[in-house]
């Protein structure tokens, strides 16, 4: 099982896991830097027990890909020559998220280190378009942000592709969206097409749970490292990172909290089933109970969360009683996903979070009741601050993880000015 | 903030980074040579890219540490001096799983490599004897169990001890435990202290359904990242493995499925709240729907099960339509943790596992309907073989895993022989 040969020959087996090992070392290289805690080649040897010559070649590498510059400035103190300082080179490197909401398209470039290069946004009616309509009109958005990115000298890692329903991860490609009236969209291989990206490109698919708990998870201010972002629209979803990673199972179907049944022989739901958490929780649900003269008005889930935010502040009793159940729901909701992962914190997104004021006292009672573990355990429920923006947010984030992961995806094109 | 010295002298930060990465480099040689991958010091230079001093110098500590140990062999082909072939050394080191539960008590030693070096199990009616009485026969029983592991001369790295209920992970507290009637209870400190442990042997306190999930993921013919471990006993816990590791959470309070509300204004149960799925699926709730006549009669689980079991087999109608009913509600427990976490396997253990003829059918449907990514994500539900035993081979492996990442917590006493 184990053949060997001499040392310079190797078998496949034996080159491949070489490979690895130069991949580690050079993620393991570039997160000194980045967090700032070796910035010398030689302090850097001294840290990771690696080899000069080997640190030499790794930062070499990095700085090729565009990773990592030289900052011009020399090392002061110590012994034996001085050698230039390094830092992370994020802004040659752009990452760019984009979501398709059954209302509205988005993209957002950024670069490694996060600072926003360009935004667009445009409202459209997708499950009205059709899916390939609607890859198109978003290709031509991302089209137009890829190229402001592009003029300003920053190349492009990669696109992470937000989207409301079940995503098939390896394949990219989108299985159901029932709120899109999606089935079986291969959204990677158009936008690749498209856009005329190629193989140093990443396109990343997934849901948009997963990629706004992502986005949370990253916020500059974020101190926890198990959180469930929890984003109500007409479906409910939750995103689960725990350990610092998103939680992704074997497939990437996680988090799919809304189909939880909660009412044995309830309401009948979208998925086939009845009494699912989300025939209590989703907007449709909060319209019904809260503003039953909306039903069927098809507005966007922004203008219809703002109208019951409205008329709860106007004081209007159905409103009132209405997302005080949508808050009882909620609660058990919480509960159920605390119980379950155990989190430090949940973040209410979506339209959640425009009516937090209005259901997250009753919430919080429901959570504090149910909490297994006890008081403790019964974490905070905060309301996130992105609004609708924490998908695409995420889908950069992903991006930039994954150069940051596996700095081989950059393309090696010598250092800044020679290419 | 990042105040810097020159070589060789370090602020307190500086020297705790090179602990940690020297640790790093000890698990990386570790794992090289556990999976036969590298196999001589210049072989695992090779692979780890470190230089040839620091991998003698890591084998050197590892041998001290007796995790590996030079074979005698040599190595045959290549260019240069040959070295010494290296293996893992586990059978100097060994690890106790020991479990508390309602009806007995259970104590497994193991060593590294994960052979069995002795094993004790009594009856015990935890509840009736109390916490302190309770925790000082399981002490004698691991006491008998690590006198037979000693005297073989392997020595102890550890204890991993599964109890059924709320544990504080970090503190090895038992917050709550309602099976055995127990609130707080110091267990790691009361083992420590009566089985003369001192600071190098690490003892792990964890719920017993993430240690039976950890068994089931260890078993050598596994071969999935991501499995579910559902355990019915009294109570019903979900064991949770996602990505290889796992899934604690940030308190280790996870996986507490049982409480999920599933009826609205259903059935009390015994954490303050209604309709709990452990209202249907626990064995109390299995016994009231398939054999009520035993209610109350207060017998072992395994007992119970046996006598549903033969019941079923029997054709009792009542015993095959309560373990029907009982299949639905599995069903639809094993529905939500596929949907939230997606696994590629799920394993019933405890009273599941015995019955498991008489559920699976029924709850395979009820998955096969609710499985919202269709039907990839309906993964294969299997019956565990370890029985009632799964818990306290997971204790063992969860200090062999804590040995093979954190090699330091070896005594460094020379190699074999020479204490």
């Amino acid at each position: 099982m184990h053949g060997r040969d001499g040392p310079g020959t190797g078998t496949d087996d034996e080159r491949l896991d070489q490979h690895t090992v130069r991949r580690n070392n050079l993620v393991r290289v570039l997160e000194e830097v980045r967090a700032c805690r070796a910035r010398s080649r030689s302090e850097l040897a001294t840290r990771t027990g690696l080899s000069k010559a080997t640190v030499s070649g790794l930062v070499t590498e990095l700085i090729e890909r565009r990773l990592l510059r030289e900052s011009g400035r020399h090392h002061a103190g110590g012994v034996g020559r001085p050698g230039r300082l390094l830092e992370l080179d994020g802004s040659t490197v752009a990452a760019l998220g984009v979501e398709v909401n059954a209302h509205y398209l988005a993209v957002r470039g950024v670069d490694l280190a996060g600072r926003v290069l360009s935004e667009r946004r445009m409202d459209f009616d997708t499950p009205r378009a059709g899916a390939e309509q609607a890859v198109g009109e978003l290709a031509r958005l991302a089209g137009k942000v890829l190229g402001e990115v592009e003029r300003s000298g920053t190349r492009l890692a990669g696109i992470g592709v937000a989207v409301p329903g079940i995503v098939d991860v390896p394949s990219g490609t989108v299985r159901h969206a029932p709120n899109l009236l999606w089935r079986d969209v291969p959204i990677t291989s158009w936008l690749r097409r498209w856009l005329a990206l190629d193989e140093r490109h990443t396109v990343v698919v997934d849901n948009e749970a997963n990629l706004a708990a992502l986005a949370e998870f990253n916020r500059p201010d974020n101190t926890v490292d198990d959180l469930v972002s929890l984003t109500g629209e007409v479906g409910v979803g939750a995103g689960v990172v725990t350990g610092r990673r998103l939680l992704r199972g074997s497939a990437g179907f996680t988090g799919e909290i809304g189909h939880v049944p909660v009412v044995a022989h309830g309401r009948a739901c979208g998925c086939g089933q009845r009494g699912c958490l989300e025939t209590r929780i989703g907007l449709e649900a909060a319209v019904r109970a809260a503003a039953p003269d909306l039903i069927g008005t098809g507005r966007d889930p922004a203008r219809q969360a703002r109208i019951l935010l409205r008329r709860a502040e106007e004081g209007d009793p159905r409103a009132l009683s209405g997302l005080d159940e949508v808050g009882h729901w909620l609660g058990v909701g919480i509960s159920i996903v605390v119980n379950l992962f155990n989190p430090s914190l949940v973040v209410l997104g979506g339209y959640f979070a425009m009516v937090a004021a209005h259901v997250l006292p009753r919430a919080t009672r429901e959570l504090r009741a149910r909490a297994v573990a006890g008081q403790e355990a019964a974490c905070p429920v905060t309301a996130s601050a992105f609004g609708f923006t924490a998908a695409v947010r995420g889908g950069a984030n992903i991006i930039v993880e994954e150069v940051l992961d596996d700095p081989c995806r950059c393309p090696r094109t010598g250092p800044r000015g020679k290419d």
